[in-house]
């Protein structure tokens, strides 16, 4: 039978659920957290991964929280573009949140320069200086995640809805989301070095189709 | 030893150089194919995920034909925003190339929900119309890589430079990929469900730093 063959018939709007179905029974007996199971199992289908089964850790109804907020219409602030443009602006904007991201007001980059920072970590001042809650979603940059820190920690920025700390790679990611950790802000992290924009993107989604009503899983 | 005191301080510009050493270590005796090696650790780079070591496959000579093809100008053809949004345009465009995207196009919407097809499918066609030969880069929709499939063999598209495979997921996406890798055209496929359009990105991105003379790994 050739590749063409195999192709499974499939109306576009069924792809996701089978893709939930087939995520389900892989799984098998094993039980996620039934308050953020929407949330691990939209990663798992974001990256083909079942690594984002055991490495997504939340605080205390992390995920009630964060679609609570999006539900009031908070806005979330991204690291990316790319995380950024992963977001459902559609179901956010029904809401009357919008997606901000500075990374490329070139203001952002002159103050980077000019201060050996990255725009990721300038770029969470200016979210802050808007003095408002917002829901990060940071996949790319600790350096992000540590800005947020401080800017927490010294009484710098408006205490956050939620942070999802989700960046990638090798080098302070780690430590960066164990840092966000200690905080006394809401939190959905994905510990060790996985993660990404498109991660920070999917649980931002879960979040949406929950305060949705959860039309989508 | 807090979290805040193990953050290796690093310059914003040698935290890639040392995420590549990393990768590099970690591989330890692994020999990958010296002529696709950029491509395949801007991959694991990207995911944090070092199945891409096994699971890329490249026709031959592909990395060399699309990293040529880009340095002479070509424009790069994504099935998403997001994958749009990752790729250098700052590189890209120095060459003269752009990212084309009809995803957001309200005619592709509309001849996909007349039709009963995906929106990825029909932006497919779209780029088809232009009459030009591009380096595809899809990281998201198997519909879009069989639409591929489906509008080369028909003699309806020219034949692009390079496609680069690598959609995420569990509905058709093994299959898709497959099908790509019996056409007659130069491809960088990543077998298997794992993939998407950060994946998608590093790869177009490992091509032009390539084509720019290798000052970026």
């Amino acid at each position: 039978m050739s590749a063409l063959e195999r192709l499974v018939s499939v109306e576009p709007a069924d792809i996701e659920r089978r893709s939930f179905e087939i995520i389900g029974r892989e799984l098998g007996d094993r039980v996620l957290d039934p308050e953020n199971e929407p949330v691990i199992k939209r990663c798992i289908h974001t990256a083909a991964d079942f690594d984002y089964a055991d490495n997504l850790a939340f605080s205390p109804h992390a995920t009630a929280i964060g679609a609570a907020a999006l539900g009031r219409g908070a806005s979330i602030v991204t690291d990316t573009s790319m995380a950024a443009s992963g977001v459902n602006k559609r179901v956010l904007g029904r809401f009357g949140g919008e997606v901000l991201n500075f990374i490329a007001d070139p203001q952002v980059a002159a103050e980077a320069r000019e201060r050996g920072l990255t725009r990721s970590a300038v770029s969470m001042e200016f979210a802050a200086r808007l003095s408002r809650p917002f829901v990060f979603a940071i996949g790319n940059a600790p350096t992000a995640l540590v800005s947020l820190y401080e800017l927490i920690e010294a009484g710098r920025m408006v205490r956050p809805h939620l942070i999802v700390g989700v960046p990638v790679g090798f080098v302070n990611v780690v430590e960066s989301k164990e840092l966000i950790m200690e905080l006394d802000v809401p939190y959905i992290v994905a510990r060790g070095r996985k993660g990404g924009s498109n991660v920070a993107a999917a649980i931002c989604n879960a979040l949406l189709y929950i305060a949705s009503g959860g039309e989508r899983q």
